[in-house]
């Protein structure tokens, strides 16, 4: 897929070049990370959950993460508040559906975010997409029990019924926004052992999302770009600690050019 | 102590086995670190504390770890509500009363927490402990004034007033359920050097406690373990950071029979 | 400047043996890097933001660090009230205004603590602290637009209306009380990949402060000693997760006589 290889190296030097502001309102747990994350791959981060500030900034934004790891009922009025302003300037919107499926909380939260904003991608593992769908699928904790070959078709149905483009992310990841589907081979088993990756990669796509209007694309590149950093770390780290450090090191270190040989998408 | 040495590999082993989710309500300096090392040793670290959440999550977990680090009234209540379901379905709890003794606040949190919830295991600075029998006991920020050994009588006593077992760490660490008690000479000063290391330490016994019903064996074996990654991290790095990094990493690359010839847990 | 050299030496020497309690309310991004920076250079940090707690926590600090990334209004309520303790018991205060000029919300917070509690030292951005005049200046995310020389006379100006000093960093940092007028040679570039740093400049001059009771000296020996570690950080790592985690390990390696031989301090 030559194709999606220089839409990736397209997009890595489209940020460095215009360092988009990124807002992101995210989980606790993960919010250094993430932001570490965006300024490694050259973005700017801003992390901002305050009601009464939220749309000022969402309206600054090149793009708006929304992200319901430790949730509570006040952030998601919060990331509404966002989201409603981000769809009426044309600001894209990525939600992460931390834990959806595991509490009715989370649940709710997903299915109204994707229902009351212009959400352009969902990024999260199969059971957490599928539980966007109302499904009996059940999620552990934030770790993906369905596998993500069960849940292609059921993917592309469901990436049609509520209009958005769906990234599932695990040892392959799927992309579709119910027409076309892509699939990213890149990645490694590593990063399973390091909080906030799917984080991660959500923000990242989120900033590829700034630069590419074409979600499909943002999503496939940017799950390519990080999967290859995982590769690349994997290389020098073989535990968690100094991995997590050589993800970021990645991040910043990775050329164009090199994303543009290393990336694996593949259609359909 | 061959005993134990056997029980820290067994629990270290089964840990890797089952993976337990382990239901973090904590801080919010510590929250990646946590997730990260309770990853890095095995487990599935979730932190949830939303009010219409938490009992949910509770339910779901094989361990309950409360820390009140950066606390505020509505988090006290927050972790009341999952204590007492937790109490209810028989998770087990371990409390982490971090400041107790500094503040009004935090000392009437930890006592109203071990009142009112089944709490297992409290790990805690001597300070810290000895706030909990309502003693003129002085803390300062969050490290330990109280020498271990002033404390060891009257931890037995405090341990069987409350009705649980306490885990006092300092150079050396000491544990009692008010009947047995055993000290703990893993460790390395450099641990004092890197801000969540208390916390880790609180959240490693909560994984252990959710393959160890003794919780006197759980909370000895679990700081043997992270002790002993503190002393294999001592031997790669010599300052804060890097041995930050060194500690995620031989979380996760230790073995249980590394352990079982490492562990130095004597009773008395 | 021979003086300002010996200061910086002085200072931290009186931070390792001193141990201040540094009390921050700060955002959730940096809390643990800001933790783990105070440690690490010998100071003994504690994060409080309970409004029934931070008076009594403030009253024990040797510094006040308010710090309003991720801001909301319930925390600037309790940033005033534990800045007004900290006022009354002459506890020193720094301001770090993230995002002043961004948004309404960061705007009016920044002027209110200033207006309302006892600030010795401002430490931002040209832009963050040109919001404090009520500027049209505008800050994007919590990047500098503004360059640090257009600022340096406004800024004297600024600091003599305010009553406290300024601390402005960029490439050259510049510290100003209205009379003096110092700069701050020392820094790297890749301090700007790791977020945080500014938040950590921030607490350490806040170390500085409790033991050096000039704001002017404090503000410009802390950006010293925090810009010559980021050298020593660079000669051994070049990304950005490496380079934060020798950030932390040279925090704690260097040594008073290091920082007064590296210190580059020039008045005017």
């Amino acid at each position: 897929m030559q194709q999606f290889a220089a839409a990736a190296a397209r997009n890595l030097a489209a940020v460095r070049e215009r360092r988009p502001l990124i807002h992101n309102i995210t989980n606790f747990v993960v919010m250094n990370f993430t932001a570490n994350a965006l300024l490694a791959m050259g973005a700017s981060p801003v992390m901002a959950h305050a009601p009464n500030e939220v749309e000022e900034m969402a309206a600054l934004a090149g793009a708006l993460v929304l992200n319901i790891g430790t949730l509570t009922d006040e952030w998601v009025e919060t990331m509404i508040l966002a989201g409603k302003q981000a769809s009426r300037r044309y600001v894209p919107i990525i939600l992460d559906p931390v834990g959806a499926g595991a509490t009715g909380l989370r649940t709710r939260a997903a299915q109204r975010i994707v229902a009351e904003t212009r959400v352009q991608v969902v990024r999260g593992n199969a059971s957490e997409i599928l539980a966007l769908r109302g499904a009996s699928s059940s999620t552990r904790g934030v770790d993906s029990t369905a596998a993500v070959d069960d849940a292609a078709e059921a993917a592309s149905l469901l990436a049609h019924a509520l209009g958005t483009t769906l990234a599932i992310t695990g040892p392959v990841d799927l992309i579709t926004d119910g027409n076309r589907r892509l699939r990213v081979y890149n990645g490694h088993p590593l990063m399973t052992t390091v909080t906030g990756t799917g984080c991660a990669a959500t923000a990242i796509i989120g900033a590829f999302l700034a630069v590419d209007p074409d979600p499909v694309s943002a999503a496939a590149t940017g799950l390519a770009y990080f999967g290859l950093v995982g590769e690349r770390a994997a290389e020098r780290a073989s535990a968690p600690g100094s991995f997590m450090i050589q993800l970021l090191d990645n991040l910043y270190t990775m050329t164009p050019e090199e994303l543009r040989q290393g990336c694996k998408i593949v259609e359909g």
